[in-house]
C-alpha cells in the first residue's frame, strides 16, 4: 500500500503524527471522518487556529488524511477523507467530543459564527468551579467543546 | 449544578484538563463514554501507561468523568461513566480511534493480551513509509491504534 505524501512544511511533523521517536508514550491523534475536506479544514485551521500538518493520499484505499494540531508534539486531529463516503455520519452514542481551551471565547465564537458554524451551547458555566464553556459543531457535526482560559 | 472533585494529587490537574491558564489555544481532551470505570482506566492506565489525573462526579447528571493522561499538558481522555447507561455504544460510523505512539509495541500489546485485551491488526506496516502498528480495543470497544516509536 503506497502514500503519496503532499511534503508538509512543517519541520518534524511525521514524527508529531507518528510518534517517529521518543521513550515515552504520548497520544498522537485522534481520527473523525469528515465529508468535506475543505469546510473541515477552515473549521479547525481558520476557525480554531490550528495548523494544517500534513497530508496523506491513500489512493489504494480512496482516502486522503489531513493532519491539523497546534503545536509539535501536541495531539494532532486526524480528519479522513473517504473520497467514496458521502456521510453524514452518526454521531454521539460512544465517542462524545473534543475540547479546546481558547484565551478568547467569545472572539472565537463570533468568527465561527461568521464561517457559518452552529452554536449548540452558548457560553455558560456548565458545573461549578469549571471554566466558561461553549459547544459549537463541526462541519459534519461532530461537538467541539471550547473552554475560556484564564477566566 | 454541582461537583464532587476527587482531589487529584497531580499538580495543576484542573490546568491541564480544563486549559485554565495560557495564552495559545490548546487541545484539552477528548472524551468518550464507557460502562465501567474499573476496567476503563486499567486499560489506559495499567494497560497503556496513563496517569489518572482527576475524578469529578457530577451527581446531578448521574455522570463521573476520570481524566487520564500522560503528561501536564498533554492532551487527556475523559472517561465519562454515566450511571444509568449501560451500553454496548455504537462505533466506528464517524469517529475512528485515536493513535498513541510507544516505544515497547510488542511489550504493550503482550500486556494488554494478558489483561484480555482484544488486539483487532495484530503489528503490521498498514502503508509504506509508516511505523509499525497494530490495534487494539478497549475494554468499550473503541479502537486504539499503537505505533512503535523508534521503529
Amino acid at each position: 500500500m503506497s502514500v503519496k505524501d503532499h511534503n508538509s512544511e512543517i519541520p518534524d511533523y511525521k514524527s508529531w503524527i507518528y510518534g517517529l521517536t521518543g521513550d515515552q508514550p504520548r497520544l498522537l491523534h485522534m481520527m473523525i471522518r469528515i465529508t468535506d475536506a475543505d469546510k473541515a479544514i477552515a473549521f479547525y485551521a481558520k476557525g480554531l487556529g490550528m495548523k494544517l500538518l500534513g497530508t496523506f493520499e491513500v489512493p489504494e484505499r480512496r482516502v486522503t488524511a489531513y493532519f491539523t494540531g497546534y503545536r509539535p508534539g501536541s495531539t494532532a486531529v486526524e480528519l479522513a477523507h473517504y473520497w467514496d463516503d458521502k456521510g453524514p455520519y452518526a454521531h454521539e452514542t460512544g465517542y462524545s467530543h473534543i475540547a479546546i481551551g481558547v484565551p478568547d471565547l467569545d472572539e472565537t465564537l463570533s468568527r465561527l459564527e461568521s464561517m457559518g458554524i452552529e452554536i449548540s451551547i452558548p457560553p455558560t458555566i456548565l458545573v461549578e468551579g469549571m471554566p466558561r464553556t461553549a459547544f459549537v459543531k463541526d462541519p459534519d457535526k461532530y461537538s467541539v467543546q471550547l473552554f475560556q482560559m484564564n477566566n
